[in-house]
């Protein structure tokens, strides 16, 4: 099942001229890649519901006594960015109930999917923002008001897509059926190479935030202007991005300028506005927030914060069943098939585990999730992730083998399995 | 008429938030204003014609024997542009023939008021396309392929604005009949606030070019990517924005990144590739040429040039010619009313000149014009300018004072006339 539904989707949303995605959030592509996923919950009897934060979610039982086992992921991207982040959580997730139903599999817990909306944030520049609306830390006023490139406001699309914008916020209702959830993600690093394990646990995520740079200056023909005359807001700009790298090279942090708006957007004109983002993360939170402080005061640009996420620890008695029952899931996957159980003797197929059934790793991300603001909000959290060849992510390169993506599912089948019995 | 005419046009194309004008050749605004230019010429009984460039020609008389005196200017913009930076030569350029018919000027040559196509090159990067075209310096199967921010080329943007891309190309039938050229522009410096006079004669245009520099680099995710294994293309291209300014600043020329695109554009992603358009002008060629090699070696970009323009250097004989038809022409307007003629007793309106009817100002220019284009391919050309309270242009701030507009419409008919006569 898992290869029909990629097939059914891996079109939506794709550049032909350059192979990445455009799946913005309330985009054409994303309310087909939506309309897909109602048909494969209908396809499986699941029932389907809308909350208040234009999140999905397809039940299989009854969730309303708050023991709902959860996983899902989201299917909006970045823009160009790659087919696995997201899709293959949900993809993935359908194929582990596929399997887990081809085998019989009796689950004592309801079970659901969830379909977290605008996960990348590359419309309105927040990101998570489904799971930050449902669990209330991000203000609805403030989501409503923000726009697009275009100028529409969330308020605006959102009534457009037929979703009620004044509905947005916390709701408690939705939050209280998850007793615990589990994302599948493809891994944007290559911590899965190095140990040679097809798929592995999330230890934690960082401490990670987006913020806004608005250099101002006056707006001017570019011929007619003399040097002296200019006040051109791409000189600071430009001396910023070099004092970031230097700042993040000292503090050990990563920081990065990948969004820019310049103003008017001329060749023959010098801009009146440079509007750049940062973004910043790294293992230690005080060193994230002093960098974005130093570069505040350095740039002389208007800055304002558009995103925070305190760093999130993953509980570690959770990570560490699921990093067992995972380990323990494949060895048997990857058994010689003639003997239907693990065999010591057999050559382990990837390199680095000396006990075929020993459990996967356990690694750290610089990468927010949706997982992550659950778990900030109090949800059982965890995340499984998928082995990514280059490490590359939010790029058409990103790339997850076929073979590990379906080790992928059997570990989440078997997560699953698992949660529904405890 | 005048204000009548600038009434019905400034709203087109405006962006009601920052009051900048967004008239990209081809667009639905400009496609209205060509239209508008249609029933100005209609209302006036001129012979209306398309040029294989997509340029208008409103004829009075037959100019097939070569001896048209031709006004006239653009109607696109630049994004975010100003009102006056090409309409205000149109508008003029109507107003002038009305002002010349209530006055029952015989015009003993044909007049042909000329609208031409994209000079600010705001949509496909090479400005004045419309009058390269016609003169032949733009290779037309290179315009064919040009793309816009959409990727469509300009071949179906053509095509679908009805036009036929296969005649573009040197138009000699065309260029045959302009015997001679007067562009009327609001001046984009303050040349004229300095001197006091509220109209001016161009003496040259700087020679000024666009570059294209492509910085390539791997696209990733900007969490996850550590800083040593990152190719980020935004640190060279901020230090190449840095190092175009100290060269400038020594060589004493001008040099401007105004318009970027950074791909992917993600926040949460290290771009894949930043391009950046250098524009750079300057009173001395070599100068020009010499930061723009420095650059591109220092860059490490590819590099491609988008426009070059030599200096032009209008004919002597005519700019003096008209600053002196202007100057004679502004003494009896600014005259008096009562007496209906000069009165060297008269406090003189405007602050510098000590004989009003001196030839006004003639001044040089750092901004590029279909009129150089012109001039440069041996039409005898010649342009007028309109004084900008602020020098500033390119920019909704860009203004000219109605009263000096309605001078420049004055300005404009005695040079027509002139010229008519000659």
């Amino acid at each position: 099942m898992f290869d029909e539904m990629w097939g059914a989707i891996e079109h939506l949303g794709r550049d032909g001229r350059t192979g990445g995605y455009l799946r913005d959030a309330w985009s054409p592509a994303d309310l087909e890649l939506r309309e897909w996923f109602r048909q494969e919950a209908g396809r499986r009897g699941l029932d389907l519901e809308h909350d208040r934060n234009g999140n999905l979610w397809a039940w299989r039982g009854d969730p309303s006594a708050g023991d709902g086992v959860v996983t899902g992921s989201h299917l909006d991207s970045v823009r160009q960015g790659g087919a696995f982040d997201g899709p293959l959580g949900i993809v993935s997730a359908f194929a582990a109930l596929d399997l887990l139903d081809e085998r019989g599999a009796e689950l004592a817990r309801p079970l659901g999917i969830a379909c977290f909306t605008d996960e990348e944030g590359a419309r309105f520049g927040v990101p998570c923002m489904g799971s930050r609306l449902l669990t209330g830390v991000l203000d609805p006023d403030r989501a409503r008001g923000l726009t697009d490139d275009a100028g529409d406001s969330l308020a605006e699309v959102l009534r457009r897509a037929g979703r009620d914008p004044g509905a947005l916020g916390r709701d408690e209702e939705t939050l209280r059926r998850v007793g615990v959830f589990v994302e599948l993600h493809v891994e944007q690093g290559r911590g899965l190479v190095h140990s040679g394990d097809p798929v592995g646990v999330a230890s934690a995520i960082w401490p990670h935030g987006r913020w806004r740079f608005d250099f101002r200056g006056q707006a001017n023909h570019a011929g007619t202007t003399r040097l002296e005359d200019r006040d051109d807001p791409m000189l600071p700009f430009a001396r910023t991005v070099l004092q970031a790298r230097a700042l993040a090279e000292r503090a050990g942090v990563v920081a990065t300028f990948g969004r820019l708006h310049v103003s008017p957007g001329n060749a023959n004109a010098v801009p009146g506005l440079v509007s750049a983002w940062l973004d910043a993360r790294g293992g230690d939170e005080r060193a994230v927030r002093a960098l974005v402080g130093e570069l505040t005061a350095f740039s002389g640009a208007e800055v304002s914060t558009e995103s925070w996420t305190p760093a999130v620890e993953f509980g570690a008695a959770m990570r560490d069943r699921l990093a067992t029952v995972i380990g323990a899931a494949l060895a048997r996957r990857t058994a010689p098939p003639e003997t239907g159980a693990p065999d010591p003797a057999a050559p382990v197929p990837e390199a680095a585990a000396a006990d075929p059934a020993a459990p996967v790793p356990v690694l750290p991300t610089g990468a927010g999730h949706d997982a992550g603001i659950l778990a900030a909000a109090g949800v059982p959290s965890a995340m499984v992730f998928v082995r990514n060849p280059t490490g590359i992510s939010h790029s058409p390169e990103e790339h997850a083998e076929r073979s590990d993506c379906h080790l992928g599912v059997a570990a989440l089948a078997a997560v699953l399995e698992d949660l529904c019995r405890s």
